[in-house]
């Protein structure tokens, strides 16, 4: 999608990809197949480019300071990439810099996750391993220090956080230049369904001015603060009691921002490219009064050719995006967008042709 | 730009092209470098291929015959795209259809170039050799039978045909599918400059609701008759006398239909693509007031980097496409589009960026 979006813009993409079956393997020209943990071979990777960025933040951290120690641009940093790899550092980066989060600290063993309740309101409290979770992975919410085992088989550092009271997760979605010039787009609700984004509704119905300000706000925060350049999705909850406490990190164009692709006038993609090259940043603003994303799950049934043609023929104005992937069930195979005046229209849209093509519905 | 518009529709291109510099080799994945006009290469190519088409006119239909004869599907076929390739076999099967065009007839010399003339009003008369032409190229306008001579010197039939007295250029792009359907775009305003279209808007401004639906309806009659699969550009004359008549034919993705990539719910290259692959056609409608394309041509500075970023730092809103070519002085080397409310200053805008970019203007 990064790559769609670079070629209006006369970008040129070199692809380090796992597997040829890679989504953008399929698409980009000049793919190289490699490990992204090798680092000679990111460093063979790294000649010839101009600039280094990622669709996803998986690269050792100690490789890509050796490529900028080596004069290769990197885009998102090691520094500030560092914050999105690894939860305990972002917890307490954000801290230092006054963001609010859950209570939050690195525990032990299930004894210490008890201390970590009593500390507060005791359990459920929230367990996740600082790095290399993502969709729910890594994540667990226990009852009891009995519960709180398998976290720690890892041998990764477990992050405990309160199990936040909250009534709906927010996303803001920001964009930073290397000069500094920074956008942001409208704080969206995003819901989650089993861990997993499910729906993006843009802008958040309802959302109080001054909160979507401040969330904002708190995002441009981060982004400066932690010299972010590109995307940066900030995952928030919003609390029963009117807070917004920052969830997660991700510094790469994000779920939370796919409604951008047909929703606003410059899509997340087209401005983590611009951000990532120090171009002028794009307008972020929406296009429509609502904009709706629903992700498309792999189903039981591996071809989704006639789903396909049912939800065109349905409704002209869809906005498929799939991505090439073999279908398997929970799998996130693509995402459709819808956008419009009236909400619940958007909303049944989006749904409906994410429910057909999952197979979860056949009409 | 198709496969731009592909990759969200799951769509993977092979593409046949001339040189690895042409501007789809820079970015699609297969790519094979051969000659469109040997038969052999386009056997070779279709293996494997579910469909073929085209972004340019020029491959020999008795080529597309032969691959179609061996089953290779052709979208648009042959028996359609002739129409596209020959301006006489077009103009015979526009009038046998009852679609209204210049007074016209094949001539064999410039003695026939000035009966043609007597024939009608007189001189001036414009001269056409029936293939091969675009862009203002193979095109003559000429004052008299002296002046008439070099149209012949080629050894293609010449079209003579009369010099409408229109006050502008229209366009109606159609887009129409194997199975039937189709889709019209809103009629624009096509200006030329030196026989180049320079500047689009959409819709055509002012233009009568009637004289529109009949241009869309022509559009869409020519596609059935000539059984045209995927867009269909239609250029038309608006006479001074109130009567549209056609002036040429494209079928493929056109310079009249870029608006549609930011100024309509479906581009014409998404809906292009859908149609040859007979799938349902994507809403055509636009989504804003007004939208303007103005083609950047290449001015005497071949380094557009600085214009580009100016042009980026100006307008957030502007949305750029740049093809990747080496700057010529007046070739098309990309194009902008605009949006909004407000005609004058989204024609402004438009203007402004391929002026800069252009270098014709410095601020």
């Amino acid at each position: 999608m990064t790559h769609e979006a670079g070629i209006p813009l006369g970008i040129r993409f070199k692809l380090l990809s796992d597997t040829p079956q890679d989504s953008a393997a399929q698409v980009v020209g000049d793919v190289v197949i490699g490990d992204h943990r090798d680092l000679d071979t990111l460093r063979a990777f790294a000649r010839g480019c101009d600039v280094i960025t990622f669709d996803h933040e998986h690269v050792p951290i100690e490789h890509l300071r050796a490529l900028e120690a080596e004069g290769v641009p990197v885009r998102p940093g090691p520094d500030a990439l560092v914050h999105a790899q690894d939860k305990g550092v972002m917890r307490a980066r954000l801290q230092a810099i006054g963001v609010p989060c859950p209570r939050h600290r690195i525990v032990r063993d299930p004894a210490d996750v008890a201390a970590f309740a009593q500390e507060g309101d005791g359990f459920p409290v929230v367990l996740k391993t600082v790095r290399g979770g993502y969709d729910g992975k890594g994540v667990w919410v226990v009852g009891s220090a009995a519960e709180a085992a398998q976290p720690f088989l890892a041998g990764v550092p477990v992050l405990a956080e309160e199990k936040v009271d909250y009534v709906r997760e927010l996303a803001a979605n920001v964009v930073r230049s290397p000069h500094g010039q920074a956008v942001a787009y409208p704080v969206v609700e995003s819901r989650q369904v089993g861990g997993v984004c499910d729906t993006v509704i843009a802008p958040a119905p309802g959302l109080d001015e001054e909160l979507a300000l401040k969330a904002e706000e708190m995002a441009l925060t981060i982004a400066k603060e932690l010299g972010v350049v590109g995307h940066l999705a900030v995952e928030l909850f919003q609390t029963r009691d009117g807070r917004i406490l920052v969830n997660e990190l991700a510094m790469r164009p994000h779920n939370s921002g796919h409604w951008s692709q047909d929703g606003a006038v410059t899509s997340q993609f087209a401005n983590h490219v611009r951000a990532v090259l120090d171009l002028p940043l794009g307008d972020p603003r929406p296009r429509a009064p609502w904009t709706v994303m629903v992700n498309v799950l792999g189903g039981d049934y591996p071809d989704m050719y006639s789903a396909y043609l049912h939800c065109m023929a349905r409704d002209p104005q869809l906005k498929i995006h799939m991505y090439g992937k073999d279908v398997k069930p929970g799998r996130k195979v693509g995402h459709v967008n819808t956008y419009g005046d009236d909400l619940d229209d958007v909303l049944e849209r989006a749904r409906h042709a994410a429910a057909y093509l999952r197979g979860t519905i056949t009409e």
